[in-house]
């Protein structure tokens, strides 16, 4: 069911299904769009900041989306967003099986008739593990539930 | 030239080259990490809240990492962060030509002999227009200038 504005209450929450990672899906996607040693070759990457192949941050900002985007957060109208805040308290690994947690953290409408507001969420993505590599913060636009069409009008 | 904090000042500003979109690079990152309807489908994104296909935000994210790590951004060590804040103050076009350009906002050490430090970066990308689809915020670790062994040591 996707919900609307009416059907969202602060401290709700919702979870995703998960998404396994792998090493082929980390490189693939650094070869794409951050073609950095330590997210493209593991044996380059043991000598690097991170002392192993990790995953782009936004690699994992991107799986969590399509969590998202498939029941993690069932938001009628869909998921947008006019911006955001990410931190990644530490790395993807390639093996991780991940999920995200979402949290209603509130609700606003510009006025009374507007017909969209604005829902505040955080997101946690977490690994197999209970680790958390990515907090989003982000404000979505929502839509509220259509009026009926009023009783006696044409 | 890769850069270290030594070489970095506040004020100091980069550009990228210039990345060509297209719409099936827009579609084909929507089907993989953000399966909505107006990023996949050019006749449903016609009725929807964008009124046309438009790319994801975090397609866009992910296209001004290349572009940053492709010399947009040329930090010795790599483009490491650990968090991040970003707007999309209106939505990548499909035939977009996008560039970033940065600007250095702060520099700082947590001690005096610390081998790596933090820079702040303002990160706007932008289509051919002009129109700034994203404003990026980030601090990145940036390592410090590897110091010759002193004279007259082993």
């Amino acid at each position: 069911m996707l919900l609307y504005l009416e059907d969202l209450a602060v401290g709700q929450r919702f979870s995703s299904k998960t998404h396994q990672l792998d090493e082929e899906q980390v490189k693939a996607f650094a070869r794409q769009f951050d073609p950095q040693p330590f997210h493209l070759d593991s044996s380059a990457a043991d000598s690097s900041f991170f002392g192993q192949l990790v995953a782009s941050g936004w690699h994992t900002a991107s799986i969590t989306m399509r969590l998202l985007v498939e029941g993690g957060l069932p938001l009628a109208g869909g998921i947008v967003g006019g911006g955001v805040e990410i931190s990644w308290p530490q790395p993807t690994q390639p093996n991780a099986l991940l999920h995200a947690e979402s949290e209603i953290l509130a609700l606003s409408v510009a006025r009374p008739r507007a017909p969209r507001g604005t829902v505040s969420v955080r997101c946690q993505t977490c690994d197999q593990t209970g680790a958390i590599v990515q907090v989003l913060k982000a404000n979505l636009v929502v839509h509220r539930r259509p009026r009926p069409a009023q009783a006696g009008s044409a």
